[in-house]
């Protein structure tokens, strides 16, 4: 069984791509990072997800990204904006360089474990300042991750990058996850790490926005809903 | 005063290429990892080194990437060889993707602080099977951090990763360092990270060999040694 390598956040897109890459035939190996996020919430649901799914491992990275801050997600002295008004503005919430180093530890790992196949869960139409999540960056990581590992260079086993949203709409997204039976009553997207979502965050609004698109209702319950 | 990330280990090179920055003008950044490698002497090394080397700012990334292994360094079931007789094959003190890792932390405390330059102390030269020390790897490294950082994206500010010992040998290397002023007495080395070197490893022998060829005698106090 062909193993993959799943860079999985416990939200909404990359739990979609864990399960696509299973019903692609792949013995999946989730990766999920604690870098300092204000709260750990969407790291315990990675691993239920990963879990629920059954991953044949789930690797826990912890680093310390926040010491250089630059981002509402780790710095604890920038407000999380409720409502991003400027939205042609790179986002507070971005921290600096952070797919390319979530890729450079999935290449790591998929190099120790004999994978050749990672899967991201990034899109560039929702873009909005992430330049991380844009084709030109995914291919140039691809081609650098075969630059720089024993497997590709040596024995000319080529990794590849898989980012089947690149080009898909969250509500599409969310269309192909019902399909394949992706539970996202499991998913965490909400910015804050409280026991239910605030419903009022860019991130909760981005998800609220994609379902109603898709025609379905989220299954997560939100602040006061009843 | 132009800003410059450096990727410090404590060791030789990475020590040298510090003090060649700050030679070139640079106000210096030094990052440094704590990936589990199995003493922690070097780290230690490396933010005195920082320190006396009149360094910016020392930054201590801590990460677990032992976790997957693959690497005497990091995996406490694999011997650390005393001397390498396949010299042709992957030593087994490779740690997967680790430059790529190294680098994708760099840029991104790079752009968090606004430096646009990145030093790393490689050399494809003594290249053991490290591909991750060819300048195909370094060329391909940058192209991805310019595609995948806001700044050089959004405000055509480019970072630049300076590998200045690239084509030099360690003897070279050193020849430099003797004319900056390297406190060497400070670098460690050896794989081991007892009191003093222990002279025999693979590394100490590299170490020890380059000092002779550089016409120098090694300042370290090693094993044995009166």
């Amino acid at each position: 069984m062909k193993k993959a390598v799943v860079l999985l956040s416990g939200g909404l897109d990359s739990t979609t791509v864990l399960y696509l890459a299973k019903s692609q035939g792949y013995e999946v190996y989730a990766m999920s990072f604690d870098y300092g996020q204000r709260h750990k919430k969407e790291i315990q649901c990675a691993k239920d997800i990963a879990s629920g799914a059954g991953a044949a491992e789930f690797v826990l990275v912890t680093t310390n990204m926040n010491v250089w801050g630059g981002s509402a997600l780790t710095d604890d002295s920038i407000k999380v904006p409720e409502f991003n008004e400027e939205s042609e503005k790179i986002p507070v919430t971005y921290v600096p360089a952070r797919n390319m180093i979530f890729l450079s530890y999935a290449a790591s790992y998929a190099e120790a474990i004999g994978a050749y196949d990672i899967f991201i869960g990034v899109s560039e139409v929702d873009y909005s300042g992430y330049v991380d999540c844009r084709h030109e960056f995914i291919d140039s990581m691809e081609k650098t991750i075969n630059l720089g590992t024993v497997c590709a260079v040596e024995h000319k086993k080529y990794i590849k990058i898989h980012a089947p949203f690149l080009h898909k709409t969250k509500s599409e997204e969310i269309k192909i996850g019902m399909n394949l039976g992706v539970k996202y009553e499991k998913t965490w997207t909400c910015y804050n790490g409280e026991k239910f979502a605030c419903g009022i965050c860019d991130s909760c609004r981005l998800r609220l926005k994609a379902f109603k698109e898709a025609g379905y209702k989220d299954p997560i319950k939100y602040k006061g809903e009843k």
